[in-house]
């Protein structure tokens, strides 16, 4: 049996904040950055993944993976759902590494780079995309990938098989159909909040022109600039493309929905992250005075414990589930069973580093063998950083392109592992050497 | 004006997993640790803090705080509630640290350790503890250390003020009182879940000799076991003694109602962390079904955003702050004026490293200028490790003693920094030859 032999993180960072890609109005300078962790083995395929942070503390969140090594190192090579769900319960049972959270922030989101790591090597040894090899897996064998602790309240492992079982038909059938039609995509990139109002309406004319049915702004800079750029934005796109907003969690309950109603005539399509990602009862004061706006979040919804009391209380509409942000695979397995038993659609998080190479997965498989269908599910699309990937996500007329090469596609090319490097990489000496 | 010239970390532990001191359902073998960190200044005393974790990651932890330190390197030592109030702001608002929770976590931790540190460094130089260099500020002043984003729902700043007014009628009073009387206290020490049954009975029997009127154990591992061990804790200590009991999470919301429904005939105080932190309406079902047994949760409750919630759900009946899990003095403050408005009791976790000689500080403090009672607030205690620290807590008859040195009392003793640092102090370098 091949082994894991070594854990290698790297700390790799883009210097995106001179360009404001990625600037909202509570992260205004993004770095773009990833804590990268490769898998080596002693025979076959390695694993890679990385959690996605922004800059500054990218070096705590690598220690923090660093810091999983022994759970790993020595270990056989995991191959199936077995070896997946042991790993993974090992992980969320250090009950050391537990304290640092539980099960949220820097620990957490180093279990998910470990966990999806392990994803992409067993996968690669399949020889199949992360989404195809979990749509092969039985209903028994994905109920056995999920941590029903905190979770029967909402979800028993019965209900959560019978969810499985429902979906095994036609599984083929819509495998082959997302592998040749994709699967919908919009775009936040015209709406950076540190973006002119000239490249908003460039840039939005240009998604609509790219096949894009909905875009997204940023707001929650200034309610004057917001209502001008609401407003020019829904000029640019007309009113059949859908215009989503996002204000990164700047307001509380009261500033949420003043500021909203405000922007209510030019017909948002959803709020996204309005409030305190940790906040249940906000998110469902907020749902039920602005509806039928509705309400999003999830990028730093931080466990499945969250997202199952946002789901209970009827405090969201659209559940933006992470790649990066939970444990992993594994916990996302469970989010995606939460949404489905609660009927609420999931509209993925991407963008940063890597998220739109590795939530593709996840929406495909989810179609394939969980939901099964697409309904108004969408994945957000950013435009950058992608040509640093071997297997890039690739969105072709507004619509996710399927992923087909073995793994989870979160590998990072060798010149960029060796260019940005940080502190000691080309780019970034170069950035300093002129201050 | 004196400045901060160093942020200094170390990694100490202690290897309590020899003793099972400690141990707990959800975690069997801690070694209580503390990422510590020193502010060194250019003239005048230093500031000490600390981070509280059970072992592995305690290095992680370290590394976030040190990522902290361009916050605080070559800055003016803070003397005021203005200087502490923008450091805490600043810290928060650090948007790409802010990334990696948000506010809660490894890095939230972190902060809450410099926090600590910093006001320490400020009650030093006002010669000064903690309580006292608080409960003299103004309501105003108070008022301008808490962050109301993400409150304004439940508590705005123009309440926290009315309560912090209608306090400071007698205030002066309250002062000597609990200088001349402390504070009361319960003790945890016989209930740790590796003891047995012999050491439980002579412990709690000992507990109340001792003068404490509340004991509590540690439960969650066994049922047969639990319910042996409460009604042997409760024939030892009869019927007047308080006997709490804590679950430390392992629960979900059915197996917590018919667990403690087998120990009720034994009359538990409360219910302690009976199932996720994180899970604000479970809290509330759990709280809904066994009702009059109060339900507790605080230890790891990662932020005031979350308290918020547990308060407005009627979730808890007992609110258990950490002095060193949420971001230091200045979230506690919040916290502690949302309990006011809710008007639950305050009784905080305590022990592991340090944690008693923080947080008795908050609750003079609180009772001085926040509460203004004691009513049935109690302070845990747990009697071990105090004689690293130069500040110990003491407790006598049942009662914290009024800390009475300049600071918050976080400083380890030298010898206890150069024995105990991880990997390479002497006591480590020993165990490590033993094998």
């Amino acid at each position: 049996m091949p082994k894991i032999i070594e854990l290698d993180v790297l700390d790799i960072r883009f210097p995106t904040s001179r360009e404001l890609d990625g600037s909202d109005a509570m992260n205004p300078d993004p770095d773009y950055s990833a804590a990268y962790v490769v898998l080596r083995t002693d025979e076959g395929p390695e694993g890679h993944g990385l959690a996605f942070t922004i800059g500054r503390g990218n070096d705590v969140q690598a220690a923090a993976i660093r810091a999983l090594a022994p759970h790993l190192v020595g270990k056989d090579v995991p191959e199936d759902a077995k070896a997946l769900a042991e790993l993974y319960f090992e992980l969320i049972g250090d009950s050391q590494i537990r304290w640092l959270g539980p099960e949220k922030g820097v620990a957490h989101m180093a279990i998910g780079a470990v966990v999806n790591a392990a994803w992409d090597l067993a996968a690669r040894r399949a020889g199949l995309p992360v989404w195809r090899f979990l749509a092969r897996m039985t209903p028994e064998e994905v109920v056995s990938l999920v941590d029903f602790r905190y979770l029967s309240d909402a979800l028993t492992p019965d209900e959560a098989l019978g969810i499985l079982r429902a979906a095994e038909h036609g599984k083929a059938e819509r495998a082959d159909t997302v592998a040749r039609e994709g699967y919908p995509a919009y775009t936040t990139s015209p709406g950076w909040l540190g973006y002119s109002d000239e490249k908003l309406a460039t840039l939005a004319r240009q998604a609509v022109a790219d096949g894009f049915d909905m875009i997204k702004l940023k707001v929650g800079g200034s309610l004057d600039d917001d209502v001008r750029r609401m407003k020019l934005a829904r000029e640019v796109v007309g009113d059949d493309v859908r215009v989503a907003v996002d204000a990164n969690q700047r307001w509380d309950v009261g500033t949420a929905v003043r500021w909203m109603r405000e922007l209510a005539p030019y017909d948002p399509y959803w709020i996204e992250e309005p409030t305190s990602p940790d906040d249940v009862l906000a998110h469902r004061a907020i749902a039920d005075a602005l509806a039928p706006i509705r309400v999003a979040t999830g990028e730093h919804v931080q466990n499945r414990v969250v997202f199952k009391q946002l789901l209970q209380a009827g405090a969201i509409d659209v559940l933006q589930l992470d790649a990066c942000r939970v444990a992993g695979v594994n916990e996302n397995i469970a989010i995606l069973l939460l949404a489905r038993k609660f009927d609420i659609p999931v509209c993925p998080h991407a963008g940063g580093v890597g998220l739109c190479e590795l939530v593709r997965h996840l929406s495909f498989f989810d179609y394939v063998a969980v939901s099964g269908e697409v309904g108004d599910r969408v994945i957000e699309w950013v435009d950058h950083l992608h040509e640093h990937f071997l297997d890039p996500a690739v969105v072709e007329r507004g619509r996710y392109l399927a992923p087909a090469r073995p793994g989870f596609s979160a590998q990072l090319k060798d010149e960029t592992l060796a260019d940005y490097v940080y502190p000691g990489g080309p780019v970034w000496t170069v950035l300093e050497e002129r201050g």
